[in-house]
């Protein structure tokens, strides 16, 4: 009888084991792009804390920065609950999300979102993948998510559902190697958000607090389109030309819940 | 690579260009009404607070009073997250919703909702623009938000909704001049709540207490209307007799939660 | 202009105009049943408070308990938001709801719940009246409230509703004399627990704890029996014969979650 | 009148009568298997709070670990409301839920949940019973629990109903004897979770964590099954292969929520 698995300690020597796998097969770690302005690994933190304060994030899921001296780099913290990030943290990953450094750091088993979406998609600098809650339901059914208001306007572009089924057949549904990561990004296309059926969903931006804001609106919208569906009667939702033109006030705008939910986040 | 974007801080450079463009293109401000008395720039603040604690406000949405020495004036916060929002914050503008003393200050973009409103409403000292999440639906659905118990009684009158559409065709659904802030007055005619279709609402009241009366309340009644519908039954509401009857208890109660609502949000 | 509406302060004087009515008409006011064990007014504020914890209560609502030492009088606050009540607030009262000694001190309009229950149910001796938000849509569907497990197995009863138009016609829906306070008690009958269509509820019982325990057990069921419907499948409620069988339990466990809400609720 | 009642004091006393019948009736409390070491104990207080926390479990519930020098023996607090528990309330029992040292403590009355799985599933070293909120309506539906995402992809081998009319027909739904226990541990077969119509489930695993991330993850399940129903299409369930391919990624990973859970439940 397995007592040893009694005790949360001993589960921590076991997952260390498991998701230590070793990361550069070929012995050659990538070289680092250098150092990151720590403003950068600030709001890198934040946005993890953030996505946990506003109910985006629970115990799983991560959000990643691009390297600001070198895209073919990323950041990302090691294997722990977004909300007990800190700078000290924070790993850097060359695209095939091999670690510059691993130094015994267990490591994000799905870390290949990352890498393959920042290889197919040079605008995109922040990268968030959460189980957002509201927003899983979208994902395994048939009825599609759709703006109901400004706030998430930028889905007027459409939210693919990334089934992985078409990609690899029977699965454990995680993106664990690169082949899944690009099958995902090859979904996400040109949008800001795909969901992932059974799972979760991936939001892009050009910057940490867009892919933020993306990943929180998202997940509102979800909550107040089932809200409408709820009502019973018909929705006038947003109109593709009205999204498009809402838009370009998301960067006009976006420091204002910024500042607030960092202020919120980091003040716990 | 717009690396600039990485950083929120470059964000809010980006975000202070855009919303300060040039507000009196006269090149005269108007004249202040004078000095205000703190205890009611205390209760706009507490407004702010209070809709960021009671759920009805996030990030976006503003909370006004007319200014008590001169109907031609009223009291906004600059552009800032509600919850944020200190005395030193609010500023003070004409019905064109053209500020007295800019000083560099972003403004909100929406304003002219507020000045419109107190162009068509002499009865109107308050007025509070949100996305009060319940409420979104109502406005984006063919059913109507109706009252459900005594506390929201005052929705007997009707709840219109503000379609921009009719006013302006295709936009960015924003009320971003005085003609939309004209055609929002209108809609709302004499009435204390208008819904606007994919967007949020405004309330209105003769003092800030009952703007944020109408306003939690409407957010209440919506939560509780959909409930209601949900059970699939038949819905007996409020009737319009009854509606107009319980109207004269809110001025004898609302010091009540007023206190409550000032304490808890005004104490984190 | 009524600018004087423009702060709460204002609103406050004329508040206490509006609910300081005479309360004795007759001029002599009833006599105190003498001073009360400060533990039961310790239990009667924390109810106030745990109530607005549990989200049962928000800034109206009340609670009461009749006078250890004599049945003929009652204890509840001065018109306060129940989570601002503390044990200088408790006033006493007849079962005429008349006050024992006024002291300029605003009641309660509708404090006539209390007094006529009080005076139809000699076995009660706590009283509770809420707008508890989940059991509002009951009041006013046709779909009737019914126990989903066995921690609200005392709704097996039945849950009459109180409709204040068979009583009245056309009025504010607020219980705010004898008449309308008695046709309440008649029906609840026998029962623990009423609503009020169009309004909320009261709960009763014979102590405080057990007012308390069905006040919030009866909105936790009107939560679970919504999501039950929604599910869209049949639903196996529970048999009155089970409900007969569980209530001897209550008094067998209830200190559990008491010492809990309380705890929780003083601890703030 | 029964003005005794008045005072949760009184109740305190005569709950603990109620609950404090004689435990063994033999006379012969079962032999201790022996101190535990201090970081189990932790852990299974750490359990109670943190389904207190997450919305799991109210005042209500309760949380057991199998000893782990003797599976013959099992801890489980005394009589209390989980969020309070501390080291000190930890009991030791046999598997006929007869206490090793009774020390007039009052006891769980269904603590023979517990002892009666543990004699069923030797593979199971922690039990959880809860009233989870969001679960309890799939007890009472026709409507079956069914994996959404990967997260409760352990669902994928079918929840149970454990209907206790069928074991004994009209009870007061409670758990009593060994003989309804037995009938549970039946129901539960060699499952992680079955559900308790009209009253709540049980969730097992083979340590503290694994148990208490079931409980969590079933809960959050019912919630996201509720909205993806309500949505009105068709759903794309997690398939069973799928399923089983996800179990052993929970062992991996358990310690990154695990740790997030303790620090938000013990750092209150």
């Amino acid at each position: 009888m397995p007592y040893f698995l009694h005790q949360a300690a001993s589960i921590l020597r076991c997952a260390g084991r498991t998701s230590m796998a070793p990361a550069a097969p070929s012995g050659v770690a990538p070289a680092s792009a250098g150092p990151v302005d720590p403003a950068l690994i600030e709001d890198l933190v934040a946005a993890n804390r953030i996505l946990a304060d506003q109910g985006v994030l629970d115990g799983y899921g991560h959000v990643s920065a691009r390297h600001p001296k070198n895209p073919a780099r990323y950041l990302l913290s090691r294997s722990l609950a977004p909300e007990l990030v800190t700078p000290a943290d924070i790993m850097e990953y060359d695209l095939d999300s091999i670690p510059v450094d691993q130094r015994g750091r267990t490591m994000y088993l799905e870390r290949f979102i990352h890498g393959e979406i920042y290889k197919a998609r040079p605008d995109v600098n922040a990268v968030v993948h959460s189980h957002s809650p509201a927003v899983v339901p979208f994902g395994v059914s048939s009825v599609a998510l759709r703006p109901i208001y400004h706030m998430s306007a930028f889905l007027h572009r459409g939210v693919p559902v990334f089934e992985i089924r078409d990609a690899a057949g029977m699965t454990d549904l995680l993106v664990r190697d690169p082949h899944l990561g690009r099958a995902l990004a090859q979904s996400l296309g040109d949008r800001p958000v795909a969901l992932m059926r059974g799972h979760g969903n991936v939001t892009v931006g050009s910057g940490i607090p867009f892919a933020v804001y993306y990943a929180i609106y998202t997940e509102v919208n979800a909550r107040l389109q089932l809200q409408a569906i709820s009502l019973g009667g018909s929705i006038n939702y947003v109109a593709p030309e009205e999204g498009k033109l809402y838009e370009p006030n998301i960067a006009g705008t976006i420091n204002r819940p910024w500042e607030l939910w960092k202020k919120k986040a980091l003040g716990k």
